[in-house]
C-alpha cells in the first residue's frame, strides 16, 4: 500500500547523522563522531549488587505497573541532588522520564502549535530540532560566542517574534560547541524571559562533568517566576543506556505532564528506576561522577595539546572546561561533507556541523567528541585530522584560485 | 507565568480514571479497577538469574547507548515468536517500544494530521484514545457485538469518512470488553482495509492469555498488503514495569519508525532488552505463559460463577475467553457514576465505562479485572457489586417512577 505519513515526519529519507556513524563504525576509523560515554566507567559491579537487592527486597513492586510521573524514592533522591546544585526542588517538582529526549519531546509536544517559534543556540542539539519540527515549530537560531547566546540577540529575535513559546539552551558545555553561558548571561536570559513572559526550556545533561573552571548556577537558579523546565538526565553521569533522565518543573503543570506522560509510555522502566534509586541511597554518586571527570578532563587535554600541535593555523575551535565536545571551525568556505570525506580517507571521523544549524549553516563547522575514545587513539586521531584538514584546504585553496 | 499549552494537551484538568484508582486504592475497597497482572506469578528468580549474566557478560554494552530500533537479539527472538503465532516476520520487521502505548503514540504521531479519522471499536482501550484525540484525529466509533466490530458498520464508517488513516483494532479479547474478534470478522476487516487503501493497526498485548476455545490468526495473518502495523508487548507475559512492547510492520516504514522513534527517547532501555532477550534464550516464556494463562482461567470461573450467582437477572457481561477484563451492561439507564459511588459505599470498585467511549456513551457500563485479585476478593468483591448493582437498580426505578 502507499503510505500517508502526516506533516509531523520528515519528507527526506535521508539519515545524514546516521550513515555518518555507519562509516565512522569501521573498525580501522578512529571516530570522533558519536557521543558515547566511556563504557569502561559504567559502574557494573555496584548496579549489579544494588540490582539484585531490588529483585530481593521488592521484586514485585519493580516489575510492576507504576505511577507516570515516576518511583517517589527516585524523585526524592534527584530533589536532593538538585538542591545542592542550586535548583530549589521538591519531589512535587520532579517527573522521571525515558531520556532527557523524552523530556524534550514531551515538554515540545505540550507547548509549541504549529507556527510557535521556539528560540535555539546556533548551532544546537540537531535531535532537540527533530523535535522542534516535528511538532511544527518554526526555529529561530540566535549566535553564540564563547560565552553562549549573544544576549542582544536574544532579545531580538524574542521581540521579531511575538509567538515565541520558549528559548531552548544547553548552558554548560553545549552539544555541539561544549561552550557554556556566563553567569552573567543566564541572568539577562531570565530577564528577557520574564519581560517577554515566555518559558526557557534548560538542557542540562553535562553540567555534572565540570573538569575545569568554576560551577555557574543553573539558568533555573535565577528563575524566580518558575518559568524556567530543567532537563537532565542519567545518561552523562551513570549509564545513558538505562534511560532515565528527569524534569523539575513548576508543580502547577505536574498535572498536564503527567497525562502527556501517560500517553507517551505510561511510565518509564520501573525496575531500573528502583536500580537507580538503590544505586544513590547505597553509593555516593558525586564519587562515581569524579571518576568520570577526572577521565574526561584527561582525555580532553590530550585532545587539545593534540590540536594545538596537528592543527594547521587559523583553525578555531572551543576550549570546553567539561562535557564531551569540542567545536571546530576551519577558515575558508571549506565544504564539510568534502574534509568529511577526505578523513575517512585517513581513518578518522567526526560530525560535520550541518544538521546542528537550525537555518543557514556555517561552512567546514564540526563536533569532535573525546569521551569515547583512549588517549592514544585521540593522539593518533587528531594528527590524521590534521593532516585532513590541511589537504582540504590546500585542495580548496587551488580550487578557489583556479575559479579566478 | 501563564503557561500556554498547545492544541493537543487536554483542556480539562480533570482525570477521571485517576481518581477513580484512588478511590479504588483504599485498603477497604476490593478493586477490579485497575489493570495490573498478577505480580506474585513475575519470576523473579528467573530474571534476577539471567540480570545477573547480562552484567557478567555484556554489561558495558547493556548499560551503553544503541540502536533506536533495538537489540538485534530481541528483535530476533521476537521475529521466531511472531512466526509461531502466525505473523511472517524477520529481525527487518521488528522495532522495540518502551512499551504498547509508545508504539500506539508513534504510529499515531506518524500517520495521523488533525482531522483525519480514525475508526475505533466501541468502547476501546481509553489511553490509546487519548494518544489519537491529542494528534487531532476525527474518531469514529464502530459498535461491536460478542464477535468484535460490526463489519457492515465498519464499511459504513469508512466509506462516510474518505480521510480515515486507519483502523485501530484490539482483536483478542479486548480492552475493555472482553470481546475477541471472530476469523472471518478479521478476513472482512482486510478486505475492505484492502478495498479502501488504509491501514489497521492490530494491538494485541493479550493475545498469549488465552485460557479457553481456540486460538484465532491475528489480522496481520490476513495480511497479504502488509498494511497491518501489529504492536504486542511483554507487559501481560513477562512484567509491565519493564516498558518493552515491540511493532511488526512492513519493513519500508523502518526508516521513517527509527526515526521518530530516535526522536521519542533515542530507544528503549538497553539494559532490560539484554535482560528479556537473556530470559527468551535461558527459558521458555510459553511455560512461564501457561502458568499465567492457568491462573487468569481459574480466576475468571470464579469471577464468572459469583457473576451468575450474585448479579440481579438481566444485567449482561462478556464471556471473555483469555485477557483481563469482563464488560458489564446494567440495563435501565444507570448513571455508572452513581452506581461507582454506591459501590464504595460497599467497598468495591470497577471503571465506569465512560472513558472507553470515543462519542456516545452507554450508561451503566464497567469494566471488570480479574487479573490482581484473590479467588477470595474476587468472591467477596462481587458479592458486593451485586448488592451494590441491585440497590442502583431499585433506586433508580424509584426515581424514574416519582419522575412520571
Amino acid at each position: 500500500m502507499s503510505f500517508q505519513f502526516s506533516e509531523r515526519v520528515p519528507k527526506n529519507d535521508s539519515d545524514p547523522v546516521g550513515d555518518i556513524l555507519k562509516v565512522a563504525g569501521s573498525p580501522d576509523v578512529i571516530s570522533f563522531a558519536g557521543g558515547l560515554p566511556a563504557p569502561e566507567l559504567f559502574p557494573i559491579e555496584a548496579l549489579k549488587k544494588v540490582t539484585n537487592q531490588v529483585f530481593d527486597e521488592s521484586g514485585r513492586e519493580a516489575l510492576q505497573y507504576a505511577s507516570a510521573i515516576g518511583y517517589p524514592a527516585l524523585r526524592q533522591q534527584i530533589a536532593q541532588r538538585m538542591n545542592k546544585q542550586g535548583i530549589k526542588a521538591t519531589v512535587d517538582n520532579i517527573m522521571i522520564t525515558t531520556g532527557s529526549q523524552q523530556s524534550i519531546d514531551i515538554t515540545a509536544k505540550m507547548f509549541i502549535n504549529p507556527g510557535d517559534t521556539v528560540i535555539v543556540e546556533k548551532p544546537t542539539y540537531l535531535c532537540a530540532l527533530d523535535v522542534f519540527r516535528s511538532y511544527g515549530a518554526h526555529i529561530v537560531g540566535v549566535e553564540m560566542d564563547e560565552d553562549g547566546m549573544k544576549m542582544d540577540q536574544l532579545e531580538k529575535a524574542v521581540a521579531e517574534n511575538s509567538n515565541t513559546k520558549f528559548i531552548y539552551t544547553i548552558p554548560n558545555f553545549q552539544n555541539p560547541t561544549g561552550r557554556t553561558m556566563s553567569a552573567e548571561r543566564r541572568k539577562q536570559m531570565i530577564e528577557i524571559a520574564n519581560k517577554y513572559d515566555i518559558m526557557i526550556m534548560e538542557d542540562d545533561p553535562y553540567g555534572a562533568i565540570r573538569f575545569a573552571g568554576d560551577d555557574i548556577e543553573p539558568v533555573k537558579f535565577y528563575d524566580k517566576e518558575q518559568r524556567v523546565i530543567y532537563l537532565s538526565t542519567f545518561s552523562k553521569i551513570l549509564a545513558p543506556g538505562l534511560r532515565l533522565g528527569w524534569i523539575v518543573m513548576n508543580k502547577d503543570l505536574m498535572p498536564k505532564y503527567s497525562v502527556m506522560k501517560q500517553s507517551a509510555d505510561v511510565h518509564s522502566d520501573n525496575l531500573t528506576q528502583h536500580i537507580v534509586a538503590k544505586f544513590m541511597s547505597e553509593y555516593n554518586i558525586d564519587e562515581h561522577v569524579d571518576k568520570i571527570r577526572k577521565v574526561y578532563r584527561q582525555r580532553e587535554n590530550v585532545m587539545m595539546a593534540a590540536i594545538e600541535k596537528y592543527f594547521p593555523a587559523g583553525v578555531n575551535y572551543s576550549h570546553p572546561e567539561g562535557g564531551l565536545f569540542i567545536w571546530v571551525e576551519v577558515p575558508g568556505d571549506v565544504d564539510t561533507i568534502k574534509l568529511f570525506n577526505t578523513c575517512i580517507k585517513h581513518n578518522v571521523a567526526f560530525v560535520p556541523g550541518e544538521p546542528f544549524y537550525p537555518d543557514k549553516v556555517t561552512p567546514g563547522t564540526f563536533r569532535l567528541n573525546y569521551s569515547n575514545m583512549s588517549e592514544d587513539q585521540i593522539q593518533t586521531g587528531i594528527e590524521r585530522l590534521g593532516s585532513a584538514i590541511k589537504e582540504t584546504i590546500e585542495q580548496n585553496e587551488t580550487s578557489s584560485v583556479a575559479q579566478h
